[in-house]
């Protein structure tokens, strides 16, 4: 929208994986107003699709809500100048254990624009083989992977199995593909 | 996943909206490990969606990524103890100047479990009744409305025109059961 500009911004809080500031920021009018911005150094989301039309998803324990989740694999982009689909790469043989012979990105989206940057990557993995994992911190020390039919996923997310947002977008645009 | 716990957390920012601490949580094998975790109070998305397929979006200033964003009306949770179904009825009527007959409860998501506890709740709302906008705010001052066919849907996530996750979240729940 022309008209809204950022003056600036003062960090709150600098952590390990997100930097907190409260931006300055004035609208078309000249009215200036304050908005906190969680800065992320934004994500990529794998949905490794088998030739039977089944999904490897993972599910791990998800500090910030306090329960597993059941989620496509996916990390942050914590390499700084890394092509997300490297990153990808790397993800899905680190938490599902499958090399992609084709990897597309099939969409980007901000997870939560009212108070984060966060921008995610997703990408459908076709042309899988198995391949050795290699769990990287506590969370996935102890992940779980489970294969589940994309044609299952608009029931899955009806009765709550899947709740994660990245998880219902992958898959949503994998079968929108797929109709 | 049984076995995980939180033991305590300690904040680091108190902020208008959001509320960022560290938590300290035990693995079943009783390793200790930090995560932060931005609190946050949730919120409603609705789907407008008309008798002739169409669905009525909001375009706003996002400042969090300095820019316009094509989204579902929506808001958070921010009456405490409010039913969302009433939260969402209001913020329908405030943002998109609509009131709905039947308001369905579709799907919920963590937006971003990775570091935040920020739950959406999606409804479907129909049997739509025009009504006075009321808008809250300076971003919603300048809002401008759209209206778009369901059924473009897809085309419009893979051409990067809707970027925002629970705007297709919520166009895909309502597409797969009109299918």
């Amino acid at each position: 929208m022309p008209g809204f500009r950022k003056l600036g911004e003062r960090q709150v809080y600098d952590g390990h994986l997100i930097e907190v500031a409260v931006g300055t920021f004035v609208t078309p009018d000249g009215e200036e107003f304050e908005r906190e911005v969680v800065h992320h150094p934004g994500a990529v989301v794998v949905v490794p699709l088998h030739g039977d039309g089944r999904v490897t998803l993972v599910r791990q324990y998800r500090a910030a809500i306090e329960s597993d989740l059941l989620e496509l694999p996916a990390g942050k982009r914590d390499v700084t100048g890394e092509d997300p689909r490297v990153t990808a790469q790397r993800e899905l043989a680190e938490e599902a254990g499958l090399r992609a012979g084709h990897m597309e990105l099939v969409g980007r989206f901000y997870n939560s624009a009212g108070f984060s940057d966060e921008l995610s990557w997703v990408y459908v993995a076709t042309d899988l083989q198995a391949c050795p994992t290699d769990f990287q911190g506590v969370e996935e020390s102890h992940m779980t992977i489970e294969q589940v039919a994309l044609a299952d996923f608009p029931a899955m997310v009806r009765d709550g199995r899947i709740i994660d947002a990245k998880t219902i977008i992958g898959l949503a645009l994998v079968s929108s593909d797929h109709r």
